[in-house]
């Protein structure tokens, strides 16, 4: 399946204000103190408002698509394991040994594995898309890390994978990431939309030392300073400081939003696809749910620049899904809420006095 | 079933640090970066410590006991609803349309209601417990709530409760409430054993003006005054200026420790509860786990005091358990990455480099 850029693009409606008001109108009328559900009373405000209708359903299917790229950039030494980790730990989610299939199984959410561009060849196997664009990107330290053509690629790819999952029936979705290195293409991403500096987004992704985390930090800045990345061109950036995995998830993202489907965000890599679909198409934000707040530095000022605060704050930073996917359950909470409970009609409860 | 307070502490044992250890040792064999899953690991070192093993168990049976009670110091208007509201809300709870209901449900944990003191009769029903000590509290702004005795039978009460249905089949336990005016009485509790004002504690319960919420105050600062309660002595502060749901959910949550059995904790009036328990039985905080930060301003205090750290940062403020049942699903996280994630020699994945 093809996903023109544009055509995915303009599919992307604003939230419907009406099922909107009218979420607001029934949680009024629920047996509680009105607002004291809170984060859970915006959510379901939120659903209501992406898939129109009031009440909203309560999500029952749900996937996480996990997004797995190679980095060129990690011959700069900015990684605390060795590449050949990205297609183990691929072969691990497709075994369910690993942190996102545990979670997935406790969520009720099925995993689909996505080889965007692991530099090793992966073997097909059952629950692995191969689609791989390129076997890693090119070290952005030197250059950019890819051609425009191939990250306009990486976005087809992750909304192609985003169809035919909601054509099998979906209700709500997360995107993960696995890929060695990516942590510097999202600070690199981040610095690039937020204009903050690398050196105060940069962090130690899976266990960087000080002298580790601050020589990444100046590959960033030079990787930065060559490529000149342009952030109100979201191509541009993706495919200068930008990596394979981080471009599917930007466009499984927006291959939601246009469905009017809601995406639970995860932590720093999956924000900076966030980053990139919001620069796109500024309409699927609305869309996105942020899932929980990574303990890696960058990530608050991702969230901040897409304005969304996150759900669980509980220093996670594994990446994966995983944050996304803990955070499934008061998405669907929040929907069981405003469905299920009794009005104060309904229960016979006196409302509040004076 | 009649359960004395010595005998309830003095089953209450330190965590096994043995299986803490044991714990720790596995999750830096699992296929994460080390300390990458954040509360979550932390979590597993605590039900391993509090269950004896390691792995500790996924827990598949959970229950939330919610325990009602009026409160004598209505009387002075500190309540934005009229005590009706009390009766009408166990009703609805009975029905299954509250919100502890619905939750419960996600949660797939069965809910218990125990009138430990609603000033109205309550007419016996299936899933209700008459355990009443009391139609209501006397007003504490007048004199003490209750006496020791009374005090006393609410704690058995509560015990009494959790220890049928820890042996019905019970892995994860969590207290809720409901009471009129309940803010109030763990206002006084909150402020009784930190030492911190009634002015700084006292929030806008279920919905007081500003003008309400500085009389509420007031009225706490009346009743601690008079009756002078003692914070070395847990059942004298909850006799003096508690209730009788609060005295059960501390029993609960002691004989929930004895057994050997994580305890969730909800919000403001379930950690006044916490308070007293810690107050009678130190060693029963370490089985405790904080479930959410209410949005009440007192139950940071209460939380501070205990040395808890919420899991959620929702904006909750239900109370009847539901940010703790939220919660369960947390914990049973927590347990499913500890038992079913790989380990990098299982999965072949290559450790850290240096």
């Amino acid at each position: 399946m093809i996903v023109s850029l544009g055509e995915l693009i303009a599919g992307i409606r604003p939230l419907d204000e009406a099922a909107m008001r009218a979420a607001q109108a029934r949680q009024d009328l629920l047996t509680k103190p009105r607002g004291s559900m809170g984060r859970l009373e915006a959510l379901s405000l939120q659903l209501a408002g992406i898939t129109r209708r009031c009440p909203p359903p309560v999500p029952a299917r749900k996937a996480v698509l996990v997004f797995a790229g190679d980095h060129g950039v990690v011959a700069q030494g900015v990684s605390a394991y060795p590449q050949e980790v990205t297609p183990q730990m691929v072969a691990n989610f497709l075994r369910g040994g690993a942190a996102i299939n545990v979670l997935s199984r406790g969520a009720g959410a099925r995993v689909v594995i996505v080889d965007a561009g692991v530099a090793a060849p992966m073997p097909p196997a059952d629950g692995l898309v191969s689609g791989k664009i390129a076997p890693g990107t090119a070290d952005m330290s030197l250059g950019p890390a890819m051609t425009r053509e191939q990250a306009a690629a990486a976005i087809a790819l992750g909304a192609g994978v985003a169809r035919r999952e909601i054509a099998a029936g979906l209700d709500l979705l997360a995107c993960g990431d696995m890929g060695i290195g990516n942590t510097t293409a999202a600070t690199a991403i981040t610095a690039a939309f937020t204009g903050s500096s690398p050196l105060h987004l940069t962090g130690a992704g899976t266990g960087l030392t000080p002298a580790g985390v601050a020589h990444k930090a100046e590959v960033v800045e030079r990787a930065l300073a060559l490529n000149r990345p342009d952030p109100a061109d979201g191509l541009d950036v993706l495919a200068k400081v930008g990596g394979y995995e981080i471009g599917g998830i930007c466009g499984a993202m927006l291959a939601a939003a246009a469905a009017g489907i809601p995406v639970v965000v995860d932590g720093f890599i999956a924000t900076a696809g966030a980053l990139v679909a919001a620069a796109l198409a500024p309409d699927a934000v609305a869309y996105m749910i942020a899932g929980h707040r990574s303990a890696e530095p960058g990530h608050d000022a991702a969230l901040a620049w897409l304005g969304l605060t996150p759900l669980l704050d509980l220093g996670m930073r594994v990446g994966e899904g995983t944050g996304a996917v803990l955070a499934m359950n008061l998405v669907e909470a929040s929907a069981r809420i405003i469905n299920e409970m009794a009005t104060f009609a309904d229960a016979g409860v006196s409302e509040k006095a004076g």
